[in-house]
């Protein structure tokens, strides 16, 4: 019996968020469609944000609405603040991501307020949950950016991830993100951090997003399970990056971490050779960006 | 105090012996000096092998004779049989690399003989340089081609690698080279191998050589650490492949292993800004070849 590893697509989000061409509405529904069709559970598929800020998401509500009637698919949106974490509730999300930093210069630089008031409105998004009666119907998460590093402000302090962490999970956090923003963990750090977080959160479930900025990306996904995460966020393709990390590369290649996971016994659910299909038709919709990933072009081992 | 890591260049062998266009010999050499000026102490820098074969190494005997000179370096060449073994011998080589392949498949593609066959010769290999005279001066190695699975046999069998590392340390290996040619090992497996070989080697040296055809490389150095292995082979750039493995990416990149293990805490004494100045170099030489590695385009973190 094999043990279940969750991976999680982020593409439609934090890899569409840095491409310069806006993706149809309809083609981020069929990537939807395609994704959960080869047995992804669980997808970002939006988020919540000023147009004017991203325009990519303007079609926010409507990729949501279409992606959460997809049978056995769970549509997460991310979002910066409380204001647009009431939008998500008010648009049906089943799952929030609730961005923050742990690097104060980059949590002003990404959502222009300190981290600490970032921590105030999630609390207040759990409460409002709460208020209107939704409970765990709708799951709340936060993805604690730049928990290994940030390219901004430079050495981000582990006792500061750990306060943190403990202030979000007395706020009702039902899972915390531990997210590599700018690919500058490496897999000793990663093992020891994660295992600390695993420690304070008891039941609550801890996800891993690793960028592969600087190479460690599959590796920090290693170092993670060795600890005993077993929820990884992973972008087709490689897609995505940071824009406040100049010449960044995006996160880990979804197909790359899924054939990781499975190589080493791990039962994903997902099927490989169907998500290969998506990965090519992924490359037609955005001719014009470069993707990453290593399986595409060798194909999966005679062995596998 | 840190703990030493080797990172040896393997570039100028296994990357070249694949790339369409012929390097100039005083490039080759100029290669040597600069990687030898950024502290590496040792690089497998040509092959010695029929010119017919590869072109590429038409020069060896030049490129081994030069390299030699540098100081602080030690200059290896790989070679595929006893012929060109005493070749290398006769040329003062300090260091041989003898390849074999564990898949009988992949040592009749490459060398053209069975796996015992070539396990006889390099007894053969030894005996004469013993018989020289040459004694440690000379170290010996054994490169154990497709130890992680093998793209024309499909699954190489573990008992078979502990058959033949086995059978070459009774035959006086002064190191055992487990090499993943085309890409097929994972962190499990390759924490499995390499411990069980270490156990086996005893006082003898056991160096692993991984590309990264399936985007695993870097995740598989961390796990070939964690069972205490404390040397690597790399290729600038990703250079390389294997002729037997279509689409093939290369070996891992020195420059992403290097910043890896100094990242992770481990000494590699090796200058990571000058090394990049190199790779950058080797784009200019090999203008038409397309090169991997993440870390040039991101450059190290903030931090580093």
């Amino acid at each position: 019996m094999k043990e279940y590893v969750s991976v999680r697509e982020v593409g439609l989000r934090d890899g569409l968020q840095l491409v310069k061409s806006i993706l149809d509405t309809d083609i981020k529904i069929q990537w939807c469609e395609l994704q959960a069709a080869c047995g992804f559970r669980e997808m970002e598929v939006t988020s919540f944000v000023p147009p004017k800020v991203i325009p990519q998401f303007a079609d926010a509500a409507e990729v949501l609405n279409s992606a959460s009637k997809i049978p056995g698919l769970r549509a997460a949106v991310l979002v910066p603040n409380l204001k647009w974490g009431l939008r998500a509730l008010d648009e049906g999300a089943q799952k929030i991501t609730f961005v923050l930093s742990i690097s104060e210069a980059h949590n002003q630089a990404n959502v222009r307020r300190s981290t600490d008031q970032s921590i105030s409105e999630f609390s207040g998004l759990v409460q409002e949950r709460n208020q209107r009666g939704l409970g765990k119907s709708v799951s709340l998460s936060v993805a604690m950016a730049t928990t290994f590093g940030c390219s901004l402000q430079g050495k981000v302090d582990e006792t500061r991830v750990y306060d943190v962490a403990n202030q979000l999970l007395a706020s009702g956090a039902d899972e915390l993100n531990l997210a590599d923003t700018v690919g500058y963990g490496n897999p000793t750090q990663v093992k020891r951090i994660t295992a600390e977080v695993i420690n304070m959160a008891n039941e609550i479930s801890v996800a891993c997003h690793f960028h592969d900025t600087r190479g460690m990306g599959i590796a920090n996904v290693v170092a993670a399970l060795d600890s005993g995460i077993r929820r990884f966020d992973a972008s087709l393709g490689g897609l995505g990056g940071c824009p406040f990390a100049k010449g960044a590369s995006g996160n880990i290649a979804t197909e790359d971490c899924v054939y990781l996971l499975e190589n080493m016994g791990f039962e994903t659910g997902i099927d490989l050779v169907a998500m290969l299909d998506v990965r090519r038709m992924l490359k037609s919709w955005l001719a014009d960006e470069s993707l990453e990933g290593k399986l595409l072009k060798a194909g999966p081992a005679k062995t596998f």
